[in-house]
């Protein structure tokens, strides 16, 4: 039996979704631009897919369909600033995509300022607001890290940028809080959030971006005129219309029967010496990241996997870079950062399979300790 | 019994392609950045994916997927430019991602030439001379035309720019000619060509750009360095894979069964009254554009889709749009272009069909025109 615990990069998209896409692949294959009946149907259940997604993600804005949170992110850092007046706001948590936008502006010249973690994974409100100014006129934090599932008060955040900086526009990447941390984007002052599907039950290949009413970011991809203008391309209609189905499903799991699992692991491995859970106050059920001394986790990961559990590092999009530039942000040393692993739990996971990834972990962190 | 002629607006992915991205769904849905076996299993298959669409489009470059064609596009127009020095020439037969990004730079003040149509609807290459100089960066001449297949000989105009503006880079939009028309980008003098999956048998949501050995595009999406750093955001594994199958099973279907169906619905039309093909010497044979006198096309569209008849009109991307401005640029008259209809022949289509085709465009062309 195989036991995944490597969030999307070892999650199936959900039956019900495969289903849905299978029917538009086989049997609703229009481009939803023509203009005939078929076709406006498809048009139509593309508009549904929106309505749901906005509607789930609280009144007050739209969604644009994208290709994935990675094209938001630079749809937001390329069309979202006017000028090189002013500054941008950054928090060292974001996730690879922000980050490298935000480092190409530098590159650029213009002033990117990057607020500090505190200890437990979010970001550092007084540093955020050390750093934010009337000139800025953008602020991107994320909503949930990826790698430690550290949970910043969005709401409160956004709140306080607003006060110094009321034109500032503010992003937040959502890719891992999306049905899992509960929003609504226009009561929490979020001008742009990012999502994914592939996260939550859905294929990779489709995102999206919602966006405040009154706002208008100018469109990154130019052509046709698809997504009203905002963003050309054919749309990926199965998978769109699978997203909105992956959100209704994964809104029926039961996220309990999750924490559980999680605090399961937690356990056992506070009960070991020397690991350091990375976690905020109410960090995502979902993701639990231990620095764990004395082992390099890419050998406890091969050795997971051996054994047919497979679990993360930090990002599976960085997997290929030496350093952990989150934990390091969060303070934690060296010999903590080499032992660091992301376990992440979900609907395709089942309790019984965590006495057997407590064992494994014990037992594998203590044969390469000695 | 439905008749599908409107190219990808109305074209069933392969079954092959489904089975294959069906699979990738249940079994191997795991990110390819992820560090264990399975995960580099699935990076490895994207990897021949690469390596045969190279094949397939000659050797001396790489392709780098995208989520469709426009963003290909619009990655070529938004990093092939290093600045506002030179100029840049296009040809008014360009889709409209080409169009729209050409237009874009305009806005900002750059030099953008437009270079006129023959009357067949391929680029005048004496114009194209005309307007490219020493100074000119890029060049983007679409290989075959979307609304009436007309194919431009690019490796002809490629050789005759590089003989003026040995720097510029050469972009050729190559959605309508992968697999109908041959090309080997390299051997031909291209630098960049653009591909889409679902215009031959592959989904929608994937394309691709390929690029010569030697041209480092910088990229436009920027994260986690997926495809070498090249284009960032998880890979759409499963479209990816299906798109090289696409090439490999629409290499095996019969181009010449599809060329004698254009033939024979040309000749019906032929012998209508007041009614023009639009088309090239070497026209795709997947693409019949005729303009008739006298009608609106819409309606024509309309009656057909009644009789289970889908055809298109000018481009899907288009549609909404309400000048035909490739026909424009062909010399068509007012009355001509707003009865033009675009009837698309591929794989799905059986010559059984065909009659049914002819006597339906007969009778409900004369129908509108009493």
């Amino acid at each position: 039996m195989m036991i995944y615990l490597d969030n999307a990069a070892t999650t199936k998209p959900f039956d019900g979704v495969l289903r849905k896409m299978s029917e538009l692949y086989e049997e609703r294959f229009f481009n939803p631009s023509a203009l005939y009946t078929p076709a406006y149907a498809v048009a139509k259940e593309i508009e549904s897919a929106r309505e749901s997604i906005c509607r789930f993600l609280g009144s007050g804005g739209t969604v644009y369909f994208t290709s994935c949170a990675t094209e938001s992110n630079t749809w937001v850092f390329s069309c979202g600033i006017k000028n090189k007046k002013g500054n941008i706001v950054i928090s060292a948590g974001e996730h690879a995509s922000v980050y490298e936008n935000a480092h190409a502006l530098i590159a650029k010249g213009y002033d990117v300022r990057i607020v500090n973690l505190s200890a437990d994974g979010t970001v550092n409100q007084s540093d955020l607001m050390r750093k934010t100014d009337q000139n800025t006129t953008l602020v991107s934090v994320l909503h949930c890290n990826n790698e430690t599932g550290a949970v910043n008060d969005i709401a409160a955040l956004a709140r306080s940028v607003k006060k110094v900086a009321p034109h500032a526009l503010f992003h937040s990447d959502g890719v891992q809080a999306l049905c899992k941390i509960p929003v609504r984007c226009a009561d929490a002052g979020i001008d742009l959030y990012s999502v994914s599907a592939h996260k939550i039950g859905g294929v990779k290949g489709v995102g999206a971006l919602w966006v405040r009413n009154g706002i208008r970011l100018a469109p990154m991809l130019l052509g046709g005129g698809q997504e009203k203008g905002e963003r050309s391309g054919t749309e990926n209609t199965a998978g769109i219309i699978g997203f909105a189905e992956a959100i209704r499903l994964f809104s029926q799991t039961d996220a309990n029967a999750v924490a559980d699992m999680r605090h399961a692991v937690r356990r056992t491995l506070l009960a070991t010496d020397n690991v350091l859970i990375n976690e905020s106050e109410n960090n995502s059920p979902y993701i639990l990241s231990a620095s764990i001394s004395g082992i390099r986790s890419e050998i406890l990961q091969r050795k997971l996997a051996e054994r047919g559990i497979f679990i993360g590092l930090g990002s599976a999009c960085s997997s290929r870079l030496k350093k952990n530039r989150i934990l390091s942000a969060m303070g934690r040393s060296m010999s903590y950062i080499e032992g660091s692993i992301r376990i992440s739990f979900g609907a395709q996971n089942s309790p019984i399979e965590i006495p057997a990834v407590c064992t494994a972990l014990q037992e594998e962190i203590a044969a390469l300790r000695t």
